[in-house]
């Protein structure tokens, strides 16, 4: 299957280490929003978590999210991605986690690489806001003026 | 109905005027993450809206939120609030709408303020993350170590 390519102006937000937040729905039908680590390889967007956590029951149970990510230097341009959980696999020796630990820059022991896994998100649709504005509603801006 | 208070330490992530990230559940079950300006009286959460788009659409299918803010002096301090939609009411002349824009310091024409809504979220889970942990997550931790 094919995925959609982010907006060339937005990838940018993709590539660098900044937090995304994360929305998935739990089984009750509440939703939950959680900032978080990512890494993107120009196709998937991959996530660290465990076993243990609620999160990782409501990715189980319905296997979709959203995420947006604001720029730190202007909040009005975002990208919100919308997808679905390729796969959650294991992180044998937390490898994938000390990977995202040096894309931000830090270094710390992990306690619970036996229960660490990794979460791929496909990506099936990209929300570029530049200025505040989708492109749908700078639209309809321009045809309200 | 009461609701609670958030803790003392990330009431300030309300207060300020930040940006939040609003995870909402489209009818065909997909979820959205959009950063949204908001207003806080400490008891309730209000954001601006339209009647035109998806995400009101989200809203009164299933009137149930999550948003998380993320300070940005330290994104590894963050609040994440779950809740329900109490009300979505229209919003005469952009009143309200004005208002935010006031709160973050701009100030340009509404065009739109015959479908401009209040949107009031209830919370009902405060969920503070402190150096990227919840209070569970750093119970956990310090267990492990």
């Amino acid at each position: 299957m094919s995925t959609p390519a982010p907006p060339a102006t937005h990838a940018q937000l993709l590539e660098r280490p900044l937090f995304a937040h994360l929305a998935t729905a739990r089984p009750d039908g509440a939703l939950q929003s959680s900032v978080m680590w990512y890494a993107w390889d120009g196709e998937f967007i991959r996530f660290t978590h465990t076993t243990t956590r609620q999160k990782y029951r409501n990715l189980t149970h319905q296997p979709v999210v959203a995420l947006s990510i604001a720029d730190p230097d202007n909040p009005y341009d975002s990208l919100e991605v919308r997808g679905e959980v390729a796969s959650i696999e294991p992180d044998p020796d937390g490898r994938f986690y000390r990977s995202l630990q040096e894309r931000y820059g830090l270094d710390y022991p992990i306690t619970d690489a036996d229960v660490r896994v990794v979460v791929t998100v496909r990506p099936t649709t990209f929300v570029p806001v530049t200025g505040g504005y989708t492109e749908r509603e700078a639209a309809a801006a321009r045809d309200a003026t």
